[in-house]
């Protein structure tokens, strides 16, 4: 099936700086797809810390129970992932490949396997055919330095129908550092986890436990307030690489005054990051921002909203360009968090619908049904109760959705 | 919009005995549709008992609030349901049109307002244009008897395409009674409530009490285990009536043995009309069970069951005629309840899959595939923790259900 580009997509991939200390390769491996490259490895110059954040899926990839027996060691030499195959519920033969797999990448970068991570996304349940990976390793070890950050982006793509990259600059105590990600994802997407496939490479330095206190709280309030279908990935992973080739002072935890710019830097990358994912929601046509005020706490906001946001009849009703917010009204009723219908108020593109429990007087829905046309939708629910507050992030369910996943296997 | 006959809707709607004590009267009040019947009276004889369940819905209805008003009274006369508009979130102007309603219902029918119960279902958030029904009530009352049952549950269907009806007869003691309902419903159907519109009329003598505890139990075996999209509405509803004409002896509460039969028969017909909620839902093709064992009790199997159910991936695959068993497992991994990777099995159609965690050696897939081309799909799942056991029923997610939904209320 030939996906075509998300309507939402950004006009280009960005113009990211090299980081020092960090090389990546590509390949056309041939693990399922034909004619274009499946398998990247990264590799990290030595002295690089890493922190990551994983699935909580109880039925997690045999590649994501690996990188969490490894993070603890807070060192990180090379990154190999593949496309087209999750190694997901593969059992103790799922183990064994990823075993072959960090064995054949430690022997060609010439590194201690406990420093190797991967990840592999696509199907879940076939047998990995990793010696089609195993084999391809000596070669993308001699031209590491080739791909780009782009072709990197690219090879990890599954239903993606583009690459999808972030770039920002900080400064640590005056001294410039960069953070480019990239990221992989658009169905199988849902919070309360760490979500598909994100890596993050800085030259800055930070050690692993400071980098690992700065990464969790930035993916909650990113990669973990979006969602396409509500449904949560084996293999959702998110990672921070710092190869210290900066040379900045080196912070003395997550809440060093130093790292404040570089904190608000990479927040800025997740999100950036979130957000392509979701605009490359599979059959999104609509990018929908959803505000929660006024819950009982913030954790109650988010739960409100995701509810709104994972909910198929207004996901539904925005893809029609239906100002229905009745089905809002709804969505917030079946969350569970409390919610006090006489003080309700609904705001669509920033028009005030509902107001004390009940319609307007006199509404207009003209500027409303104007703004449910545009592609990026904003919906504000004040709840009435106290003072919590979040965002979260969908995309519309479209038929193009039905299309892709009705025959995505075969 | 015209919607086509569910394909796996029953070949016609079933022969249902009149039940002593109660009659029905429908109309075309045109409160939103042409060319159709959407209101509904139903009038008991004097000591008629009534139970009933609701939405758990923080946004609950207008007419819902008033029913959990009235309920503790145990005694009903009359039942009014509308279609076209479910008068949910419009407030103060709300609840005076339920006032308008029963006090029309009440002088008509000669009796207590609190004796009168109501439903609308329907667009949420537009004011209920409550005089079309107060204007019809004189005549609905003249007309009494003269809608059958077919006619009863026509009147109250919104996006349904069918009439849902279910009947078993039972005996207390000796005497034989019968138990007719009937049920609307197809979309914002999703369990952990009561419910869309149900139903249910006997004639045996049952006090209110044992009434509840009688419905309550088997609500949550039916109603409560079927979900077409997840999505919980504002005014679900499931009530009981019981006329007491069958003359039969007077239970002393919901263990009493004389009504062993009487509860399998009442569980009968709900699990029935459930059934048919879900082969009515939006745009379903397929008919979907999906029985979880070895979870770690009832409620954890309910929740892995619910979370399979609720997936859109594992639906569109359905839909597609995928056996897409990788995605169960996902949704397995997702529902947060305990299970073990390495003792999972699931079977569909019968056919051992996964056993022990992985894809059972020399697979065919060919029966598999068959079973998939069916209306009716069996799913298992053996989480391989403890006892726990549950069944819960659904539909596939197809185009059809985009189409309805994104543009339903235009």
């Amino acid at each position: 099936m030939e996906l075509q580009k998300s309507p939402l997509a950004p006009a280009s991939f960005p113009v990211m700086a090299d980081i020092s200390g960090v090389r990546f390769a590509t390949v056309e491996a041939g693990v399922k797809y034909k004619g274009r490259t499946d398998l990247m490895l990264a590799v990290f110059d030595a002295g690089t810390t890493v922190a990551g954040v994983f699935t909580k899926s109880k039925t997690a990839s045999a590649p994501v129970l690996k990188c969490r027996e490894y993070l603890p060691g807070g060192k990180a030499r090379a990154l190999v992932v593949n496309s087209g195959n999750s190694n997901a519920f593969t059992g103790r033969r799922g183990e064994e490949s990823v075993g072959h797999i960090l064995s054949a990448v430690a022997t060609a970068v010439g590194c201690d396997e406990r420093e190797v991570f991967s990840a592999s996304t696509g199907v879940i349940g076939e047998p990995l055919p990793h010696d089609l990976i195993t084999a391809a390793m000596p070669g993308l070890n001699e031209q590491l330095g080739a791909a780009s950050w782009e072709q990197a982006a690219r090879a990890i793509m599954t239903t993606d129908t583009y690459p999808k990259g972030a770039t920002r600059t900080a400064q640590i105590g005056g001294v410039d550092v960069t953070i480019n990600g990239f990221v992989k994802g658009s169905g199988m997407i849902a919070p309360d986890m760490a979500t598909m496939l994100g890596y993050i490479f800085t030259d800055a330095a930070i050690p692993p436990d400071t980098l690992q206190a700065l990464l969790a709280p930035s993916s909650d309030k990113s990669f973990n307030c979006i969602t396409v279908d509500s449904d949560t990935s084996t293999s959702d992973t998110v990672m921070l690489f710092a190869t210290g080739a900066a040379g900045n002072e080196v912070p003395a935890g997550a809440n060093d005054p130093v790292l404040a710019n570089f904190k608000r830097a990479l927040d800025e990358v997740t999100l950036d990051l979130a957000h392509q994912v979701v605009r490359d929601g599979e059959g999104a046509t609509k990018f929908v921002s959803i505000t929660v005020t006024g819950a009982e706490n913030d954790q109650a906001a988010k739960r409100i909203g995701l509810s709104i946001a994972n909910s198929p009849l207004v996901k539904t009703a925005i893809a029609g360009e239906d100002a229905n917010w009745g089905r809002i009204v709804m969505a917030v009723g079946k969350a569970g968090e409390a919610a006090d219908r006489d003080k309700m108020g609904i705001l669509i593109g920033g028009v005030q619908v509902t107001q004390d429990g009940m319609r307007v007087e006199g509404y207009d829905e003209i500027p409303v049904a104007q703004h449910m046309k545009g592609q990026e939708i904003d919906i504000v629910v004040e709840v009435g109760i106290a003072d919590g507050r979040a965002t979260v992030w969908t995309c519309d369910l479209t038929h193009g959705y039905i299309t892709i996943n009705g025959d995505y296997r075969s």
